[in-house]
């Protein structure tokens, strides 16, 4: 095989890959977009504060003149507020993030839902706040062509951050709503400990709710606050080419999006890391 | 009502509760017999490590003496080694925890099944490990008069301590054997956040299978490693009342232990850190 074909097959084989930014948090946006069609990589998971420091619509035309398609935007969520001013403000926002959405061309906006709020310790009323506020964005979100996608949270986060810790609850709320409207995430960090996860991933793939699928790997010791202590793929705990294989026996033929928190990523050339995640999907989750 | 009826009344309230000298380390066996019995408290939960050092026997004859109940012993488990010597020692040191829970005069030995080997991603065959091991120790313990409990851990623990995460895999597991020998902690630090909680509750009361309840509270943030963050009854997330009622709906009327491992309270006075507990113990459990 001469250079130039190996050199095809390599970026052919990454034709799912999709690099979320805050893998690579050092890069600006330029950086990214550059980074990437060097790589070979044509999907990128975006954040909403980086891309609103850009400036939303110039984050758009950057990332579409780079060829680039954007495979989701972080986050929405936050609805269990039970203040009403805290609500409709958390709304508000929400419908400003889905006309984000909308303007970077993603059809997927991920929802980190919320804990529990200050003093309440009542899980179940919080759930039905969150099944009232994708309610009223919903159709909204229809409407511009983007579709609400439930994050399940690992349950260490279920005070604090998303009372949704696991994808049966995500696709028991995501069910009450049209398939095209409400979808869920498949994120191997949140869910990779889970025995019933198989079942539910054919759930959710039977139903069409799969939204995205993201990887990252699970290491120990967890880091004070548990938030930046995801591993690049290949260093933990997780099956991803098995994970991978429950996604893709759904018929879900999507992106696979990368997205890892963890400093020491960020320490590091950004290139040399994009590399690294290239090689690690090829080796262990294709 | 007289001061004394006052006092006998506050007593009887504490009839069900049990100390788990984890909650109080800064205590020896000797402080911990005399500090419960000052504090008209009757139950309590050992450690393996701090009796050996101390000697079984004699702990069993001080904690009899003083007139308390041993409700558990911790802990047995780590079943899921490969290594054929690996997994010889961790059986041969369960036997031995089996016969300590029988010298101490407990039906009670609490298990952590035990984590990923390492280097594997394999949770089913880590599973299926301990099932076997289950299996070989079960008779054994039945026969020294110790029941087997199995503790789902919370999932943050799956990849280091324990492959069981949730009450129905700690069932799914237990109902392989007769109830009399192999059961499942209940301990709301674990299970908490799990919106199937309810109902893996009542399947554990109605098979019989409820070994222990345990107590301790969920707070945020968690420290480096998440070990030793639970939280002082009240202290966080958990809906306790909640739990009892739930647990108490099965027909269970056994120990209500605390067991919470938090530097914070093991740098307190231990008579203080007791009044504590029996004070929350009285107005968020009862």
């Amino acid at each position: 095989m001469s250079a130039l074909s190996r050199l095809s097959l390599n970026r052919l084989s990454l034709n799912r890959l999709s690099l979320n930014q805050e893998t690579i948090k050092q890069w600006s946006l330029p950086e990214l977009a550059e980074g990437c069609v060097k790589a070979g990589v044509t999907g990128v998971g975006l954040w909403r504060e980086p891309v609103q420091k850009y400036g939303v619509a110039a984050a758009a035309e950057l990332v579409r003149n780079a060829g680039l398609t954007v495979t989701s935007l972080c986050r929405g969520g936050f609805f269990t507020a039970i203040e009403p001013e805290a609500r409709a403000a958390a709304l508000a926002d929400n419908r400003k993030a889905i006309d984000e959405a909308a303007t970077l061309g993603t059809d997927t906006l991920v929802l980190v839902s919320g804990g529990l709020p200050p003093g309440s310790r009542d899980l179940f009323a919080a759930r039905e706040r969150i099944a009232d506020a994708l309610g009223e964005l919903a159709p909204y979100a229809a409407d511009h062509g983007v579709r609400l996608a439930i994050e399940p949270l690992h349950p260490m986060y279920a005070a604090d951050r998303c009372v949704v810790s696991t994808l049966a609850q995500a696709l028991d709320l995501a069910e009450r709503f049209p398939a095209d409207q409400v979808g869920v995430i498949v994120d191997t960090y949140h869910l990779w400990w889970d025995d019933t996860v198989a079942d539910q991933i054919a759930r959710a793939g039977a139903g069409g709710r799969i939204a995205a699928f993201q990887l990252a790997d699970w290491i120990t010791p967890l880091p004070e606050g548990v938030l930046l202590g995801r591993g690049q793929l290949g260093d933990g705990s997780v099956d991803f080419r098995w994970f991978r294989e429950q996604v893709d026996a759904t018929g879900y033929t999507g992106p696979i999006e990368v997205e890892i928190f963890n400093p020491d990523l960020w320490a590091r050339d950004g290139a040399e890391v994009l590399a690294e995640v290239a090689d690690r999907y090829r080796a262990l989750v294709l």
